[in-house]
């Protein structure tokens, strides 16, 4: 069960971009697994794909498309990764855009094919291509809220945010979905996520937005500290608004940036909401690093301990596993007499030696809530980081053992 | 249940080492666990210990002791990592060593001590102290299977090695004990290991023999990826057999080196066949890499990797995970189509493509052996390495999530 997070009731919508959803069967039945996106001409895209080097056949096609042409449509489905296959994935996944391509009258390069779901099994084209016509003909501005629902795997629940900005007295509004759920960590993830504004921005601005969106975001949450083979991230803007960013002044900029910012991380933290076989949504504060790498180290180091995912999942203070992850992080040297540890705001540490006010049973009844916040204060400097994690239960082996079954 | 692991039943003595248990009752009841080691005069001693920053009390005691004198007697006790208990933890790792060496009439640099078991609980110093006494008096040469038993925390079995090597007519001996289950990865985890020799070996001499064996044995196994803040491996000589390492040829030196490393190395695997909650024992192999850093990155990646470990416990040859974790964990070029990878003798890929020998059966055949070999051949160098772990199972949770109740 998800952690405090709600589907999405309304998404708005963007002018600009049009959406269709089909059900084409690919693994899962009686509901949709195909989302087609269409971006009116002249919209800017950015996209942020995964740096594993072995990465799945459409986001090698989507990389090369991006250098040849502007994108015009974006197809994804669910069900299938269509990773792990050679030429032949890259055979399909061409062959997708090539039908599609055909279907709308468009080049096959102004195509930008994703996927997710079970690696190594072959792309079923013919159901994918048989979709296309109804795709094409139930292209709506309306259907955010479908397309976060068809691109789910194993999400329990969809994920999207939509948000407004006043700017100068012209409302611009943002919208974005994302899925993902397991095999999540920096670097992106199992896991998609599509933004989209009806600001005008250039491709270089937005290529710089998204990057630093995705650094505050989805780089700092992680499941199980494995990075897939088919993470995507694509923001748009299609400047139907007829608002230019760069007409923007310093402070528009900002309190643009602020939003999209926090649309990006609501969507990452609901991420680990729904984290696979999620019972506690986990925080990871650390405090007074000698650097941001530093502090990174050692909240990921705690982060994809199993030892303390485990212990959270018990509701056990066991805060001897957390000291020992983050002592194994990192060359640089940390003081024990120098750390201060906290569990919610429970101090548990104090410079090095038990707080007074901890005992057993203050710190289970802490670990009991289904949020959690560890904050480790090192004393070693002034930089610091918040990373989000899931603990490590029994439904995660389940769902993880089971998925190809 | 550990993999193919069967308890020892005898260790062979080794002339110049006493041993003694003793149940104490520390954490656990009716059985031994305190030992106590008595090293013969002018014995050499080699030690690694954690690199985790936030080392136990014990660890910095034993550190402390190594630089001021020659080591006389090991005190060890499982139950009790006396471990994150900032000054406290010293005081009392300090009182045992006084109190053993007022009843055994040497300084207390002379000995050192070990402790494991739970982090964060106060060392129970009068119950230890009350059993020096029968320990000091019940020491013998043939007790190093007690000792092994001793030691064990989540073991679910004792773990020890003996073997012999004629060197021109002499025959020397070398036993090894160790323990070890949960919170193990390199750079030493929650594990001791104990191993002697009666051979006579210069200290400095010791000491580099004993950093190597530990690279090719303690340095190349996992089980959760959590280094611990109390492992410590102590090599011991006794000269007793009046032959000395120094005196023998290039080839005898190889010979008791070669004996003495498969001795760690078995060591290193019984650990793993008995994980915690193992029920697959994983070897990874990782061939054909540039350097012997990228094959390490890459095969702790993969052995790390929870998604592969739960589809190893769940028998399924979900190899694109092997090959998503091998695809994130170097920075180094990695080339598809130079890729191949084997589930023990099975070819599953062939230079980036599915092999034609491979089938979802097949390869389900081989997952649900308990013993799986993954060979990974990136066609890029000469650099190999083998580690060993241990697949995730809903067991393993149970342990770590129950392990303080």
């Amino acid at each position: 069960m998800a952690i405090s997070l709600q589907p999405p009731t309304k998404l708005l919508p963007i002018a600009g971009i049009r959406i269709a959803t089909a059900a084409a069967s690919i693994k899962y039945q009686d509901r949709d697994d195909l989302v087609l996106f269409e971006l009116a001409k002249d919209s800017s895209t950015a996209v942020v794909l995964t740096k594993n080097q072995f990465c799945a056949a459409p986001v090698e096609v989507t990389r090369a498309h991006l250098d040849t042409s502007k994108p015009k449509y974006l197809l994804i489905n669910s069900g299938n990764a269509n990773a792990g296959l050679g030429k032949q994935g890259l055979v399909d996944a061409n062959r997708t855009c090539i039908s599609l391509a055909a279907n709308a009258h468009c080049d096959r390069s102004e195509i930008l094919p994703f996927s997710t779901g079970v690696i190594g099994e072959q792309l079923p084209v013919d159901k994918i291509e048989s979709a296309l016509p109804a795709l094409l003909s139930g292209l709506r501005e309306d259907a955010w809220l479908s397309a976060a629902n068809a691109i789910m795997t194993t999400d329990t629940i969809a994920k999207g945010v939509s948000d407004q900005v006043n700017i100068d007295g012209n409302i611009i509004s943002i919208t974005g979905i994302a899925k993902g759920s397991g095999m999540i960590r920096p670097d992106m993830a199992t896991m998609l996520a599509y933004v989209a504004t009806d600001l005008e921005i250039s491709d270089q601005v937005l290529n710089e937005i998204l990057i630093q969106a995705v650094e505050q975001s989805f780089h700092q949450i992680t499941v199980d500290g494995d990075t897939s083979t088919n993470d995507s991230c694509v923001l748009m803007a299609t400047g139907k608004s007829n608002v230019s960013f760069n007409d923007l002044s310093k402070q528009a900029k900002d309190s643009f940036i602020l939003k999209l910012n926090s649309i990006f991380l609501k969507l990452a933290q609901a991420i680990i909401r729904d984290g696979e076989g999620v019972t506690k949504y986990i925080s990871i504060k650390v405090e007074g690093a000698q650097t941001k790498a530093v502090a990174r180290d050692i909240a990921f180091a705690i982060a994809h301990s199993p030892l303390v995912k485990t212990a959270a999942f018990a509701s056990d203070p066991n805060w001897g596993r957390v000291l020992a992850a983050a002592g194994r992080a990192t060359d640089e040297p940390i003081q024990i007499e120098k750390i201060s540890l906290y569990i919610n705001k429970l101090n548990v540490i104090n410079c090095g030696e038990r707080s007074k006010e901890y005992n057993e049973e203050s710190g289970q009844k802490e670990m009991q809530k289904s949020e959690i916040e560890f904050c480790l204060q090192l004393g070693m400097g002034d930089s610091e980081i918040t990373v989000w994690t899931t603990d490590l239960s029994h439904e995660y082996i389940k769902i993880n053992a089971e998925y190809r079954t």
